[in-house]
């Protein structure tokens, strides 16, 4: 039996984002790292758990749950914390912002980071060129949700949205590292830049940047992760 | 303030899946045809329910929700039907499924219709040629998903996620319809073939048939739908 939830992470990948919400609750935890190195993404023993050898897995009393908006959701649901509640008046409006997050933002960031998962190498760049004015849009369309400030959606409301989209600005900012890169500005949105601020103040993100090797300012003025342990890519 | 739950619909579009669930759950409902050949989700109107211009906005007492798979869960917990409630035991399993299908399914649905919005025209065959094995792995495990036929995917149990999936690959079947579609047999999925020809029993979908116009067999034998009116493309 679990007593605890166990965390399968690789620095700086999409884990992060289950660290920082486990940080934010105070819900105890601890870590397995996927050596990425090594490719144990791709190990029969990570596909047992995750059947699409992708990074997070989150090992809980429930079984083992990936996809990472999955994962943030069934926390806040078990955990009574960082969403509106199943029921509660702010749900639809929460619901839909964290599946476009997942289904639209993350879908498309995945396309720019493994543009070869989907096309034959000599087009992947111009499979990027032209994620990247999607990305642009989907950016404005939370950065108006930031500027209306739901109480889920807000600097003083840490939510498992707001660590979500931070982490995605951050990975934007940085990768892929051989790719353009000058497309990103934090400044094309304010309302998030603010959140993104205040997210660097939060203890959870101060954990977070000592165990991954984050940098002083993971969100606003990112730097490729430096981690005790793995690697990040 | 709104009565009844309004759904902005266009036939054999993805407010298909909504559609078939409001009816298997017996919720009332009224709907309004977006018209694709105007291109009426391209509107002011209609961006002001969704500002994505995708269809299908369900209007609620707790405003418009957009993004297919939200819709399908808040559903699912307001009426207490069709999937595991917050809490359950099998929520996490099903969350991981759900979030599977939106994100990772469906996204790449996405890519193989409108391959045209990711890519410039000439190298658009090229990213569907990427992306038809991707759609068949994903196949493969919702496939082993349905062999193992927990509570909430099996052929007597219909849920949000199977009415979801089932749709998807009514379309995989018949879009694009000027792409090569060979790729795509429902033999090679027999578990999830069982599911279907099941769904196919249900009033629901003979419901939406009749209002969708999609033929005696919509997701075992699909054929072109031909509505009474708007059009699905």
């Amino acid at each position: 039996m679990l007593t605890r939830y166990r965390l399968h992470y690789a620095p700086d990948n999409a884990s992060l984002v289950i660290r920082l919400v486990l940080e934010e609750m105070g819900v105890p935890y601890e870590t397995v790292l996927v050596d990425r190195r090594r490719n144990e993404q791709d190990s029969a023993a990570y596909r047992a758990l995750n059947p699409n050898g992708l990074i997070p897995v989150l090992e809980t009393p429930q079984g083992p749950i990936f996809e990472t908006a999955a994962i943030l959701l069934w926390l806040s649901e078990r955990h009574g914390q960082l969403a509106p509640a199943a029921g509660a008046p702010e749900r639809a409006e929460f619901l839909k912002w964290l599946f476009f997050a997942s289904n639209t933002l993350h879908a498309d960031l995945r396309i720019l980071f493994y543009a070869e998962k989907y096309i034959t190498p000599p087009q992947a760049d111009t499979l990027r060129a032209g994620i990247r004015p999607r990305l642009k849009q989907h950016l404005q369309l939370l950065d108006a949700l930031a500027k209306r400030a739901p109480a889920w959606f807000c600097a003083e409301c840490p939510s498992v949205l707001t660590y979500y989209v931070a982490c995605m600005m951050r990975w934007m900012a940085l990768y892929p590292a051989e790719a353009d890169r000058s497309w990103y500005a934090l400044p094309d949105t304010p309302a998030m830049q603010t959140i993104l601020a205040q997210l660097e103040t939060r203890p959870a993100t101060h954990t977070a940047i000592a165990a991954e090797g984050l940098g002083p300012a993971p969100y606003t003025s990112p730097i490729y992760a430096n981690p005790l342990e793995g690697s990040a890519t």
